[in-house]
């Protein structure tokens, strides 16, 4: 079948092996599979990430002499099942799932693994107990969007809040955008973000931010959480956001660190002490969450086509990759490797 | 009057100007003043320490071109009162304070300061309103460790433990064993430790540790917090700690850091991200966990005997600098300026 591949630190359209499903497992069609920040982070940060996942008692690291499939925001259609499996839900039924393979050595992540191939290639292979169906009349599109609102709503969760803080978003790309979602489904009405981009804070406005700020301007903190506690969520991953943001938080602010940072990073803890803040670092989501998100969408509680900026086919992904760069015209790319 | 100062980055003892009490103030004899870690720290780096606080807003950095005069751990005895005073305890009651003087600019730290000198020297001044009486049968050496041992409860308590976590203490300094008896104060029964110094460690057992590591062959997560939430209290302060701590802490632990690292500090975030980390930056303690130290330390709770291990008149400050990097020899030595 034909692929994206990540090859030699570049993307590229290449013949791979059929994926075969083994015990547990469904081959699917892919039909629609977002590209995330993470996949460029990666792309950029490949050989550090597999030295890191080295370094990490339990992690498979991507082995970069062989291929590597992205792709981990997928919406698909059943094509057939493997071994051992109840063959629940039939063949054309379209489904998103966690991108998570469980396997009797421990759970495998799909789209960063050698192993299991993610969504930028034609059909990959789901684990048939991670299945959701994805409910009548909500596009395909829209479907693939769950991944990354479930990231968003993990966020929020983890923040556990009260409700009586001050929540602030800095950085409005896919995960900040999700965060803005989950914390309007928390019931929060007043809601600061942050981005260097009028296009990324106008579409915070759009799915319910209150107060967009331009940091070349302004700070997002000025005239912010002066009687609430600041909730502030991190949602660019770059080395120097959380030293700048223990310079510029209120004291006692709670900082949620959504945004992956892969690079080695440097902080003056004393601005951290002094202030007394809180640091939750926050990955991925439960499989509740994932669901949430799921539901979210076909409730048409989220407004999905805003984000989704873009389409191209497996001979478009490495153009993708360098076009988000730009915060103006691309939110969310989606692959659609049938094209 | 007689002090030990901090001139041209040492400590060498001088006559400097007598204090004089204003408004609210209270004019004290020091009777014993505990060297605090961080005062050893604030000597090594002051000029970060003042570049820091410069670029804090609120904070009155020290000038460094003045005398400064250490010491935040005191026990002191009542001279004289100011103007605007009621006067409430008659001279010669022996008290204790938070090191803080309210002045209509904010409140200013003593110790660190310019304009408030701290306990090294023969008399200081103190705000009427946060003195507390010393209790009757209370040695006044052991009530100078109401301020460390108040560091060590204000950590616990904003670790907001739930009672069924699995408490670690990385550092059996002052700190680190405040905190043991903080956890031992909140009921934990099963409290793990790690210092390289054998000393310290069996300080921390006999103030209530129930297990002691030394890293140097052992990992104090080896075996520890698999069923249980690891709530970690970093109480050592230096670069590399927290990095440490992110390669090693076990998943979706909580990381209470008491440690004052003044130093610039690398991490990687996709340790902690990974894993979920939490991290509670703490630093000092309310009104309350002060009185609060106090009441154990006199209702004999804790025994602070234990925690002395040396006293020095001003002459012997510098020495008890140097001599407070042996751990095997020395814990906590405190300064009687009226030797």
């Amino acid at each position: 079948m034909r692929a994206a591949v990540f090859r030699d630190a570049a993307i590229e359209v290449a013949e791979v092996a059929e994926p075969v499903p083994g015990d547990g497992q469904v081959l699917v069609r892919t039909l629609a599979c977002g590209i995330c920040g993470s996949d460029l982070h990666a792309a950029k940060h490949a050989p550090r990430m597999a030295a890191t996942a080295r370094r990490m008692p339990g992690r498979v690291p991507m082995d970069l002499s062989r291929d590597i499939v992205f792709g981990h925001e997928f919406c698909c259609e059943v094509l057939d099942y493997g071994p051992r499996t109840a063959r629940r839900l039939k063949p054309g039924t379209r489904v998103c799932a966690m991108p998570l393979m469980p396997t009797p050595a421990g759970p495998r992540g799909i789209g960063y693994s050698n192993e299991f191939s993610g969504g930028y290639a034609e059909r990959m292979l789901l684990a048939e107990s991670l299945l959701l169906e994805v409910p009548n009349g909500l596009p395909t599109e829209h479907a693939a969007l769950t991944e990354p609102l479930a990231v968003g709503l993990h966020a929020v969760a983890k923040a556990r809040l009260s409700g009586d803080e001050a929540p602030a978003v800095i950085g409005c790309g896919p995960v900040g955008l999700a965060v803005v979602v989950g914390l309007r489904e928390q019931g929060f009405r007043d809601i600061a973000v942050s981005d260097f981009s009028p296009k990324r804070r106008e579409l915070a406005l759009h799915l319910g931010a209150t107060r967009a700020i331009d940091p070349a301007r302004e700070d997002v903190f000025a005239g912010w959480a002066e009687t609430r506690r600041a909730a502030v969520f991190e949602c660019v991953g770059v080395p120097g956001m959380l030293q700048g943001l223990f310079e510029r938080a209120p004291r006692d602010a709670r900082v949620i660190v959504a945004g992956v940072c892969m690079e080695p990073d440097t902080i003056e803890p004393l601005f951290a002490i002094y202030k007394e803040l809180e640091l939750q670092f926050v990955l991925g989501y439960t499989p509740d969450e994932f669901a949430r998100a799921l539901r979210l969408l076909a409730e048409g509680k989220v407004d999905g086509g805003a984000l989704i900026t873009g389409k191209v086919g497996l001979a478009g992904v490495a153009q993708a990759f360098e076009d988000l760069a730009n915060p103006e015209r691309h939110t969310k790319i989606l692959v659609e490797p049938w094209r």
